[in-house]
């Protein structure tokens, strides 16, 4: 039966790529920030990308901001992401970064916004609320989720690297959590990639899930060190996602193909 | 100077009232679950409310959930009752119920769409990635942040309950941590009704923290009680948040004066 990493696998397949391209309209990256000047940016890195793309991830913030705009615009990307995959006989995964984390009556609402209203496939979101919090986003097998584990800003451990009494720091729990919790096949991680020791734990600690990686262009963090720590026994199960570093380069196309084939080339060289 | 918190305690003081009101637009309680009717729903709810309510409290997944309209409706929310604090000549504080937490340059936008363009003065945050993700929300003091502490869903122990290597469990560390970052007086912590040891733990680590407590109407927890533990030595700084309950009564506006008299009174034999 298909789940959500089933249907990412076929895309991952068809494209052999890994690459997630972030959909970040930041104002200072827009000639005129307004939602128009947003959508265009965003159709642009659609158009350019969609082939390399194992996945698009928009920020819900930079949408946000824009207003009922905003909203009506991030619909629109959507919607020409499922173009570009109708065009390429391949359908791409949409991943909403909105790391949401409400009492299950709110994330039923969240939910419904997310996977009926925007028509995405997978969300963020923060684990803090615990199991029930998450339940409305996961009980359709088609649809995922990536829980925060252990995220790449430099105040990150704050609350992430606490200690607990069981001799784990917090996001270690947290990926055990999601482990026990992915009784369907459609709870990844985010692991952010300034921490590759951190990341190792992580996979050792979850073996079999995704990792979503954000954002490896611009928060730092070694493409190779990280696909070679944080990359499953299969040689799969990461989305390494790239914002900033495609988006403000004067070629984007041209950044997303060197990206895909900089992943194959250290995944080819660690499968021989 | 003005902070947040002086400026909520010179509306508590206004309206002698800890009440605060939730405006959830929830699909089951609108007549034809449109946008339209949502924003009826609140303007009655406003309009009924307003001179009793310390703080409104719009919940962003049930506005969310009606897509672009839904973000054009939140600002005719937020602008009503700015109208009606120019009527009551009071002004009243808007709380947005969002838990959002991102990495800090994500925080900024968010910061941007709540402060700035839909013109509230207090939002939910989750702690979960740190200090910088909260920053960007308290630079102006003005503006104020409750913190994810301790929450009312059934499964919030998770997570929040861990047991920490230094003996505390988590959501006190959360409190510690809030009352340290608390340097400019506009971060208070969102502390669930329904575990009065807990709110007693929590009092104790944060003496002098504004508490956000939802929802007692609907998510159990006395009343009297959640006063009597909750409350700081001044006999104020907690917000009693109420949605269904004043929302599905009969006569919202007799629920609300009724709600207000009760914790008046509770607090009037605490003080002698």
């Amino acid at each position: 039966m298909e789940t959500f990493f089933s249907f990412l696998e076929r895309r991952t397949d068809d494209c052999s790529s890994l690459l997630c391209v972030g959909l970040d309209p930041h104002i200072p990256d827009l000639k005129a920030p307004t939602a128009d000047s947003a959508l265009d940016f965003c159709l642009n890195l659609v158009k350019a990308t969609a082939p390399y793309a194992a996945a698009f991830k928009p920020n819900a913030a930079f949408f946000e901001v824009f207003g009922a705009e905003g909203w009506k615009i991030l619909k629109q990307v959507i919607e020409a992401i499922h173009e570009e995959s109708n065009r390429l006989g391949s359908k791409i995964p949409v991943i909403l970064d909105a790391k949401r984390g409400d009492i299950a009556s709110t994330e039923e609402a969240y939910a419904k916004s997310t996977f009926e209203n925007l028509g995405v496939d997978c969300i963020t979101l923060s684990p803090y609320l615990g199991k029930d919090s998450i339940e409305p986003f996961i009980k359709d097998r088609e649809k995922g989720v990536f829980l925060l584990c252990k995220t790449s800003n430099p105040d990150s451990g704050d609350v992430q690297d606490l200690m607990l009494e069981s001799g784990d720091p917090l996001y270690m729990h947290i990926a055990k959590l999601a482990q026990t919790w992915n009784e369907k096949n459609n709870i990844g991680l985010v692991v952010g990639a300034t921490h590759i020791e951190t990341m190792k734990r992580v996979r050792e600690a979850a073996p079999d899930l995704w990792f979503l990686v954000p954002d490896v262009g611009t928060q730092g963090g070694d493409l190779e060190a990280v696909l070679k720590t944080g990359l499953r026994k299969d040689g799969s199960g990461m989305l390494i996602n790239v914002s900033r570093g495609i988006s403000r380069s004067e070629n984007p196309r041209k950044a997303a193909v060197e990206l895909r084939d900089r992943i194959v080339n250290i995944q080819f060289q660690m499968k021989h």
